[in-house]
């Protein structure tokens, strides 16, 4: 074991400080990575606030991590010292049980590990996250980072890129399709960006009209305000396929109305309950309300590869460590465009 | 126009009774058809007693109609004078849009038009149903019996058989499949018999203890009783389709953890609002809640020859017309096993 510096909050009303942790020894197939930068996922806050309740504290959050490679064990032959490598929301799975076999390691029947508030394996307590000088990882959930995209930018595709990626790829959106986005947050500006890139028609679906012209610039090829009943008309039945990233409980009648017949629309962000649904919403086209839990391994190294093909990052914001708690308070209002990226440099310092 | 006797509401809180309606002439696409049965749906009483709301008055209501063709139109090939015929929810659509191209009639983007309480494009005003001796309808919305199967137990499969079997057979339940029905009644004992039929193994899924024995007898491999917190336990995650025939609105959150990932559970009884759903129960698994309407007119003639094929038939109790007051309240009260079918002959003595 050896001692790191890390940013953590020692119960639900405290601001994150910095603190030290511990993190194991390097086993024969484990990655020891230094952090570089590491993403701001409105996760991480509900886990410190504990809004989900069942936190452990001290909370280390950050799922979205950068970093170089320190020193790889034995087993370890795909990454190499000094190699730019990430690592997402989770940290370990059982990789024997069917979800795993098929490369859903997020619904692992024995329960994914966080990369947070995970139950460690190894130390035994909980997982602590990316707010911190350095993580040792399990080489299966380590993941490359293609070269030519900046580095720090990267990040939040290991959260928010993961998570809108995975249901366009799984519901196959692709050229000619009509693709709503709903919602244009840290998730939202990211499915914008794929369906951009997959060569659907994206229309940007929000209720603020002050964000029309970022939704454009970010790719969307129209904004529709879902508070205007005569445009909301005009669109019905017209949708291959909704992605839904609003993070909270509301009504989702009037975008299942947009859908075509057969068509889908995925929640990614509301996990809790949702307004009711009216059982005509669904048999009236035979539509389809699914959810999608960020992406299993695979397919967020085949997210990583996409976006190093199209050159897609977030757009972010960089911050120091010791401006997180600020951050949080920001995050909350909905005030950053569209991803806080800790330089963790401020943490060594 | 003729005159023909029928059955028909005044208003939403009369009693039905005898009435006289005007058919229309036969043309050359129609087919005139003497009924001989017509099956008692939920949606007449919600019809007649308005509780949807939009009833036209007089209801004559009806849409699970058999009968023997009396007479056909001279563009009329397939259906002969003397053949057992069936009609089901639609007499009518565009046969132009494109759901309407693609067999899926009952989307009909210009509105399909039922077979009671449609728009009558042929005499203006509504149209009526089946409590009466005698319909006139597009040879495009008859459908041919098969011989080998009881006519009056044939007459449910028109709405209640194909709003459970075009789910089961557009999610493409099959052998090895384990589905849930859950909720017996019309809709649930057919959904029983055709995943049974389908080679599925089926559970039927219910509140009431009482109905197990039943659900065995028509083709249940296992009752699950849903307020049995343990046995839902073990059921978790295990199924790979689910049809769900509850009538009215309720938590289908405990259904939704049945599911394995990547699952459905299709909605084709409540045409009202759901309890809230939790965001989560769609997320943990990559769930699916979708919704199904009866079926086109293509798929409701595979239904019957499905029927034909496995010998199958709804159980029901049969009832002369001038007893039709006391069936609704029975239906209402769930006093049926599973369909009451009128028998037509009652009307014309």
């Amino acid at each position: 074991m050896s001692e790191v510096k890390a940013y953590g909050a020692a119960d639900p009303k405290a601001d994150l400080k910095q603190i030290n942790i511990e993190r194991r020894e390097v086993t024969p197939r484990d990655v020891k990575i230094k952090i570089t930068y590491c993403g701001v996922c409105h996760s991480d806050i509900h886990t410190v606030r504990n809004d989900w309740g069942g936190s452990k504290y001290p909370v280390v959050p950050g799922h979205e991590i950068i970093g170089k490679v320190l020193e790889v064990g034995s087993e370890v032959s795909d990454f190499k010292v000094g190699d730019t490598v990430g690592v997402g929301c989770m940290v370990d799975s059982c990789r024997e049980c069917e979800p795993c076999k098929h490369d859903l390691e997020q619904f692992c029947e024995q329960g994914m590990v966080g990369t947070y508030n995970g139950k460690d394996k190894h130390l035994g307590g909980h997982t602590y996250g990316g707010y911190s000088e350095e993580i040792i990882v399990d080489k299966y959930y380590v993941l490359s980072v293609p070269e030519n995209l900046d580095e720090n930018a990267v990040a939040p595709l290991l959260c928010a890129g993961i998570t809108t990626f995975s249901p366009l790829n799984h519901w196959k959106v692709g050229k000619g399709d009509k693709v709503g986005v709903i919602g244009l947050g840290g998730l939202g500006h990211m499915g914008i960006k794929f369906a951009h890139a997959m060569g659907a028609h994206v229309v940007m679906i929000t209720t603020s009209p002050g964000k029309a012209e970022d939704a454009k610039r970010l790719g969307a090829d129209e904004v529709l305000i879902s508070k205007d009943e005569e445009a909301m008309k005009k669109h019905a039945n017209s949708f291959d396929f909704l992605l839904n990233t609003v993070p909270v409980g509301h009504d989702i009648n009037p975008y299942l109305s947009l859908l075509k017949i057969d068509a889908t629309m995925c929640m990614v962000g509301a996990v809790e309950p949702l307004e009711p649904v009216h059982g005509g919403s669904l048999i009236m086209g035979r539509k389809n309300v699914a959810g999608s839990l960020i992406g299993g391994i695979k397919e967020t190294q085949e997210m990583l590869d996409f976006c190093g093909e199209h050159n897609i990052v977030s757009d972010i914001e960089m911050i120091d460590i010791n401006t997180i708690n600020d951050a949080y308070d920001r995050v909350v209002n909905g005030d950053v465009k569209y991803r806080f990226v800790i330089d963790m440099e401020s943490l060594r310092n």
